[in-house]
């Protein structure tokens, strides 16, 4: 970050030139609460996006992949309350009328309609309601209305999320912001992460598809808050090219500070959706080096971040090592027990296999009182690395994953 | 099981004739409890055992994978409140010293003495007890002894877990009996499962081995209560011949019945470590069938299993079915999920990957409201079988594995 020069944004996505947005209720959800939001650039913007992995994909996923093969973006039109998910060959046909109908009141073509959906599982989309809800918001479109559009696509989000960042490039003063969504990787019958990402720069599709392939691979997916992946997750990503700044091409420094940018902005966003992950009360970066290889570095750092009894230390805020041995034992990972060193934000607890005494851990545990630590394991194997963040596993995450209807 | 008449024991392992046993305080739990069994055959035995697959084994797992090659056991030391996992050289030494102190007491070889131990991680074992408590303990056996040994192994359990069958083999009545404990995988800063099952049927050890191999694989391997396999898990199996009954040849009559009597004690024994599992109020058999092959089929009914989203779902008892099929989607088996049926004992939720609507999940929600039932999946990909036992995931778990120190 110190070689850039960025400035953050305090609005968001509003801070973008070239787009427009709203958000409103259109009764989807029956709390009254916002539930319908809209994204309109000035003019076709290039775009990028990453789906969720999962086998059982959306409806909406499915139509944005087919849309994204097209290369431009006029508008985003994304729904809470109802995730349009395992709803069979009507779901489709539901996404494909919600685009359909943002096309008609914009006068733009299908194609260029990207559309996001979260919330309930297995239900029909209230077609209607989105309808109506997209003939108003069409209306109501401006360039503040992107905070509107940030509350409106929230569930069990206890607060909006959104970064950004400015920087000058040629002259000419460049964002790159967004929104998103997500706490838990799904909660109650609600399905994803969404992220609604923009930038004022001028990058072709293809390069922008580099860039936010490189920015989700360090943000969004380091993060795990209970391991489950949703049917609906969604990246978008665009650029409207209304800063008129000269087209950033590959390989070169303006790339190079674009990437950081970029970066820079989902890491903002994916710390907010662990941080205001269901119940959690702590944010923790599992740290893992020397493993034989970065795929095993991966495995057993998420196979740690993902343990329940490590994560309910986390939350007890007890430096029960043990448990992270036992989880990097059973990760597939390969190494020698007696070559294991463990820390907690520097702190050493564990130096070849063994316990550095009852003093030290005493020392780590005030680390782990803290709402943000460092978990940092070296396993003495090679050179492999990988970081995952976690959060701590609470009674409190239970009761809103239970479904309690308080 | 309609095929044998089994009759059920009453007292667990001191049903089986060939042995003695006990347990006693010696000192490694600070509240006084019980924390050293002591379980000695009358003359060696034929002995097979399974051990954790974790990669990191506590000394104890390391010096009975030892001894079992000698294919022989006179007698099994098992401790309580100290899991002398991570203890490197010295861990071994003291695991060591324990085995030579109970063949000093018995008379008995070094290698025909098995050790195992569950309880802190990383902390050396108080051997000035040990020593003491197994000196007591050999001058305290007794047939009944077994089920203070049942209550010696115990650390976060509620309970002790102790079951078995007779059955008439060629006019000698014959009894496969045990004890185990466990209670989540891991407890607070607590290693392990543990289970000891004898025999008074007469077997080779590579027939035994077999036999254990199975039964595990039919029970102990099927439950799962947090993901996290210890560093100590050991299940010990031993037969006395002391009931005068022919020996058991592999492919015949006998051995099928003894199989099925083993494995029927096996499975009463991890049920009761599944419905003791750490907060659990609720036991579910994922039953998944479908999958283009056995192993996809285990994949898919593990990761269901420990889906955090699944198991706070059946304690919230609400079929939230869409988590289901997401774990489903992300579990790296092979279906379409248009395919899907899911139902709860016998009725039907989804079908071909659609809810069957709200009064079917309401019927279905009433079967989650008891302590035992089954989640059947049905991929529609072929023909691979699974079965796994989970339990729900409740805010007492989080209580205890945070480690209050209420």
């Amino acid at each position: 970050m110190a070689d850039h020069h960025f400035r953050p944004v305090a609005s968001g996505l509003a801070a973008v030139q070239g787009l427009k947005a709203t958000g409103l209720a259109c009764g989807i959800k029956t709390t009254g609460k916002l539930d319908l939001a809209l994204v309109v650039t000035d003019r076709p913007a290039t775009v990028a996006a990453t789906f969720t992995t999962n086998r059982v994909q959306a409806a909406p996923v499915q139509l944005s992949r087919r849309h994204l093969r097209g290369g431009r973006l006029a508008a985003i039109v994304l729904n809470s309350g109802n995730a349009n998910a395992c709803t069979g060959a009507r779901g489709f046909q539901d996404a494909e009328a919600t685009a359909a109908e943002v096309a008609e009141a914009l006068g733009c073509p299908l194609r260029q309609v990207f559309v996001a959906s979260t919330g309930v599982i297995g239900r029909p989309l209230p077609m209607a309601n989105i309808r109506a809800g997209i003939r108003e918001a069409a209306t109501q479109l401006s360039r503040r209305g992107a905070r509107l559009a940030a509350q409106a696509i929230l569930t069990t989000d206890s607060r909006p999320k959104e970064a950004g960042v400015s920087f000058d490039l040629a002259g000419r003063r460049v964002t790159v912001a967004g929104f998103c969504k997500g706490a838990g990787m799904i909660a109650p019958r609600m399905a994803t992460m969404l992220a609604v990402i923009a930038t004022d720069a001028t990058l072709s599709s293809r390069l922008l598809h580099r860039a936010i392939k490189t920015a989700v691979a360090e943000s969004f997916n380091r993060i795990t808050v209970d391991g489950d992946t949703s049917t609906n997750d969604t990246v978008l990503c665009f650029a409207t090219a209304a800063a008129n700044a000269p087209a950033i091409a590959a390989g070169t420094g303006a790339f190079r500070t674009f990437q950081a940018a970029l970066t820079h902005t989902c890491r903002s966003l994916a710390r907010m959706i662990a941080l205001d992950g269901e119940g959690a009360t702590k944010l923790a970066a599992v740290r893992l080096c020397g493993a034989r290889s970065a795929a095993e570095a991966a495995r057993a750092a998420r196979t740690v971040a993902e343990s329940p009894l490590v994560k309910t230390t986390l939350y007890g805020e007890d430096m029960n090592w043990g448990r992270i041995m036992a989880a990097l034992g059973r990760s597939g990972a390969g190494f020698d027990p007696e070559t294991v060193d463990i820390a907690v934000d520097g702190l050493p607890v564990v130096r070849r296999g063994l316990s550095l005494g009852p003093a030290a851990e005493a020392r780590a545990n005030r680390r782990l009182r803290q709402r943000e630590f460092a978990l940092e394991i070296d396993l003495g194997a090679g050179r492999g690395e990988a970081e995952i963040w976690t959060t701590d596993l609470t009674e409190e995450y239970v009761r809103i994953n239970a479904g309690y209807r308080t």
